[in-house]
């Protein structure tokens, strides 16, 4: 998606430890218009999969998700990080690794808006080594939901996580694919 | 808002301590459709108030923030709970105490995206206690941004947030005003 290239062009920086600071757009700070177009990109590549839910984790998933799910009409889910005082039982539980906090936590679901009768999108800001991708899929896993596919908004494809989902056969979209990057330059994969 | 009260009383669970459980639409799986209609509803309130910066905190505040940024055509930001990563220094802080957690719990924002420049709409999901909405305040003042006001998805009335507000001189908008609740039945306050 070529404006989403060229915002992270122009307002990424690039820190040690692979990481990319995208706080002026998607992180921390949001442009709602960028978000809007990129909701309306998934919707446009998984319109024909019969959706019936958007699942993404707290916090910087929502924005894009919730964009795909207006675009689908279909409900959006945010797993959390954290367990919140109306979330309690009855929920799906997983634990996600970090590398880049270097921590476990735990990421759930509730059983109530997730179950067996669910054709699921994954949508997430970054893949990096897949971690918080897995996680989300085990909560489908566990909710006996089948998964369309998955939607990232930022691939790091320098890491391992588009390999590890290619091993388990699901589609993969991302919208920004980086083969490699610096603070001089970032290279995308073209399309 | 009618449609935001009838959804409130056909999906809204009442739980003990005054909690309202709108897991189904808002808290944890979200309704994108009526995501939008709130957003349009806080561009509305105050489209003449010259918004340069909606800001919220993570992480059901985000989705209502976000169609309200999109029609007010300004950026949203989104203050951490937690510290992300890239979020390390260069902060306002501010500490928020929660009383149906019975925590306490860092707030923190990014220099780079408040400033005393802005004028800032202040939107999140629920109005209890007015500690979330207070914390937020506090990090304007910190910018030394100027507050044009608070939108407010659910206010609980009884509660008091709304007292502790208008104590303050800051206008306030709630969509859906609770006046009284019980596992049986929720009244709201006429407009």
């Amino acid at each position: 998606m070529k404006n989403l290239e060229n915002r992270i062009v122009e307002d990424g920086i690039v820190l040690e430890n692979n990481i990319l600071d995208v706080d002026s757009f998607l992180n921390h700070q949001i442009d709602p218009v960028l978000m809007q177009d990129i909701g309306k990109e998934f919707a446009r590549l998984f319109r024909d999969e019969d959706i019936t839910k958007v699942l993404t984790v707290e916090s910087s998933g929502i924005a894009p998700a919730v964009f795909t799910g207006l675009y689908l009409e279909v409900p959006v889910v945010f797993a959390r990080k954290n367990k919140s005082v109306t979330l309690r039982d009855n929920v799906y539980v997983t634990d996600v690794y970090s590398y880049t906090k270097e921590t476990t936590t735990e990421m759930s679901a509730s059983k109530l808006f997730l179950s067996n009768q669910d054709k699921v999108l994954i949508i997430d800001d970054f893949l990096a080594n897949g971690q918080a991708v897995s996680g989300l899929l085990a909560l489908c896993r566990q909710a006996g939901a089948s998964v369309a596919g998955v939607g990232i908004v930022i691939e790091k494809s320098f890491q391992k996580g588009r390999i590890l989902l290619e091993g388990s056969g699901i589609r993969l979209e991302s919208l920004a694919r980086i083969e490699k990057m610096d603070p001089d330059s970032i290279t995308f994969i073209n399309h």
